[in-house]
């Protein structure tokens, strides 16, 4: 987490989500290549080393690989290495929460090996010691992600159920991850355990920042999904504590007008400009007020 | 979700949980294979073959493989065309969840090409859209089970939240997959969304039951956990409804003193037979009451 505190500071708050579809690829891509597996990859590449300059980190989400099976999957590990090789820290977004023995494997899985991350996104639906297995990694450097209030339309069917001490679910899953987190303090003032916090549903998220000083928040829902630069901006504390994801807007970019006659990692990278410009005035307007 | 229901009546509702880990395969497998692709995938056809009598499902456990990395991930796409070849039904249990096009792309990795299961489990706390990408699949007959009330020590820690309305979360939880279950009723009387309810938590589980008669449940727990037969026999419906499910205690029957003279398939067999038997005497007595 602290590297990617750093990063922020240098770089500005914005994540590149490689959320890659096979139907995102474009022909000038899709004639070079006939595997499904060299696509996919090649079409990251191209966005990595278009945006690496701007992108604080990228976060890959494992699910569009996986709907490809086996050639999908070796695309996903080829990224990660690239990623890795790169040195800009990498968030795995696989969301993955189970128990005992079985969160030891997706430990394992996702942060050593073939498919390793330097963060990953977690569910906490089935209790906090979920958490436990990911500890060792936490200490070593290694990050997680835990789904807090999520971007969605029905974020809050279980999330803002109300409970009987008055607090959100969500809310109470705060104080859960505040105690696991006091031991996993890094030199940056952040914990090794961050939240997802979607910046869709606004008022939650000022709420969650208000309560949550020392977490590092990954923020979706930027553009496609309807947060503005100006919602965003009140998720970070002096522009740093969270990073703020982009997918469609960014790996689309090519079919936005603005940039149509643009190569897709030429328009990739206006595309990440013109979000961090966005996001860089909203915030220099916040601190001036 | 007819299926499944037509074997338990047929098979009784033992679900063998193919959760295997590396340390798990006997030296008898490993002498003759090197690739872990191959162990992995050897030692799961020995199970298979020496139970698919007694087993009314299989559960796959992805975190086992993905901890192996590209080659547990071919093992454990062998594994499911084995089962599905044999036509026994087949739980990936994957505990995916997530939004829009993402859980689109999850649907499509576990409903079709390498990964295609006939049910899979997901996490719902990101909110009930979250099932809606499935549903397609639902109607031509794969099925869910969704995590409702989880095994774990930890369980309670959201799941027991108590809302503002007097019902815990994973209440709450039933009334949005009754509702959704609602119009995906199989001829069997249960729908195409099933749940998770582990055996551990017993109270729970019969207040479950009762208020969920169209619902199928997929019960964790047994054994090792510390669910008994007597427990998970109030789970069930005049013995069915619901597949118990058993993995260690299957797949280290070979470790096992009373077994440990037979090869692992051989003990696999014995202690799916033995657990057959015992929930069998126990619905027995329930009945007789």
């Amino acid at each position: 987490m602290d590297k990617l505190f750093v990063n922020v500071r240098e770089k500005g708050p914005i994540c590149i989500g490689l959320d890659t579809s096979v139907d995102y690829i474009p022909e000038s891509i899709n004639k070079k290549y006939d595997r499904v597996e060299d696509r996919l990859f090649e079409f990251n590449r191209g966005i990595i080393e278009s945006t690496k300059e701007i992108a604080a980190a990228f976060k890959v989400q494992i699910a569009y690989y996986e709907a490809e099976g086996i050639q999908g999957l070796l695309a996903y590990k080829r990224t990660l290495d690239y990623i890795r090789k790169e040195k800009i820290p990498l968030i795995a977004d696989v969301k993955r929460g189970d128990i005992s023995k079985t969160a030891q494997m997706y430990a394992k899985a996702h942060f050593s090996g073939d498919f390793e991350a330097d963060m990953i996104t977690v569910n906490m639906y089935m209790g906090s010691d979920t958490l436990e297995p990911y500890e060792k990694y936490l200490k070593s450097g290694k990050g997680l992600f835990v789904l807090l209030k999520t971007s969605n339309p029905g974020s809050g069917d279980i999330q803002n159920l109300k409970t009987d001490s008055g607090k959100y679910v969500y809310q109470k899953m705060i104080d859960l991850l505040e105690k696991k987190g006091q031991n996993l303090m890094g030199s940056s003032g952040y914990s090794a355990i961050g939240a997802v916090v979607g910046c869709t549903h606004v008022e939650d998220g000022i709420a969650i920042r208000k309560r949550m000083k020392n977490t590092f928040f990954l923020i979706p829902g930027y553009g496609a999904q309807g947060g503005t630069a100006s919602d965003v901006s009140k998720y970070l504390i002096h522009g740093n504590g969270g990073v703020v994801n982009s997918s469609r807007g960014i790996l689309l970019a090519h079919k936005n007008d603005k940039w149509k006659d643009l190569e897709f990692d030429e328009a990739a990278r206006e595309a990440a400009v013109e979000m961090r410009t966005k996001i860089m005035e909203e915030l220099k307007k916040r601190e001036e007020d």
